[in-house]
């Protein structure tokens, strides 16, 4: 990641975060196949040297896509979590922060979930991984705590983990954004039918 | 869906099964843009005017697996919690009998959750929405009749039936068959912490 800087950030920086954003737009609109550099830098509005400047290839957008919004996910609900006062509201927090950058971030998100699997770019697969797994810990560490403090039953921390991120993804396939509940309701919802549980 | 024939069927819907098996398993290895009628006629030992005989299209074929494999699931999973004496073993056969189906027919299935959303064949897309509606109204029911009889608390079907199609679903993404655990453990443990919740 680089430094926060003050104020406006260098052309160089904008152009790169907005050939991002707009490429996730039509990959999320058009799939991979059916998007070309020329689509992305004139949705852009730049001219194909101006992509190639920063990136030289479709693909290499495809990966940096997914490192970006990974970064992003990391960073958004890290912050979210550092307030939370007990592993309960952690968790809750944790659903509701994942949901809201999903649902912010709704192109970009659906791009990495669709992507993640054939990366091809060794360096962006080991950060790819790397953020992923420090965002498993975020999670697992969360129940982990709520286990050994007695909030929480001494469920299994790899299986609970992996209902919470299976709930939260699985959203990709129905949610649309801008059609009455937010993401985050629904998450809200998972999380207390998981905490309380279905059995009487 | 074809009334169950004696012995060994035709030629022609031995083929056509044939052929709907071998493409499954090249769209889940290559992809659809990745998979030629082609390669679907050599990996099935005919010659490609035999699968146009069957098919006009790769799309078709494409679309036949999305409703052959619906109807499987349904049919085996149906058949499977006619036999459970409750509620709670409904839900936990209904989650372990999806998850056998997913097992056994793995490339079909990852197939059908891949194609499902961009069909384009109205009749299929037709037949395919009512065998997900049943479907969806298979683990609803269960759910409801939990509710009304005391067995489980006042959730909120549709969250419940959501929470457990996600994690089930989301199993495309991470489990691969033959190595180690069946898809249905995984499938049990996911019951066992909706049932009990999280919290103590």
């Amino acid at each position: 990641m680089q430094p926060k800087r003050q104020g406006r950030p260098p052309t160089i920086a904008n152009a790169r975060g907005r050939i991002l954003e707009e490429a996730a737009a039509q990959f999320a609109r058009e799939g991979y196949e059916g998007t070309s550099m020329d689509d992305i830098a004139e949705s852009v509005g730049v001219t194909k040297a101006g992509v190639y400047h920063y990136f030289p290839n479709k693909k290499e957008i495809y990966e940096a896509i997914i490192v970006k919004t990974l970064e992003g996910l990391l960073r958004s609900v890290s912050a979210a979590i550092a307030q939370a006062r007990d592993p309960e509201a952690a968790l809750g927090t944790f659903m509701t922060a994942h949901a809201d950058y999903f649902e912010e971030h709704h192109d970009a998100f659906l791009t990495m979930l669709v992507a993640f699997g054939g990366m091809q770019n060794v360096v962006m697969i080991a950060e790819a991984q790397k953020l992923r797994d420090d965002y498993e810990a975020l999670l697992r560490n969360i129940i982990a705590d709520g286990v050994s403090d007695g909030t929480f039953r001494q469920v299994d921390v790899r299986t609970s983990s992996r209902a919470v991120l299976s709930m939260l993804n699985w959203m990709a396939r129905w949610f649309k954004p801008g059609h009455g509940r937010r993401a985050s309701d629904f998450a809200k919802d998972y999380c207390d039918l998981l905490l309380g549980g279905i059995r009487t």
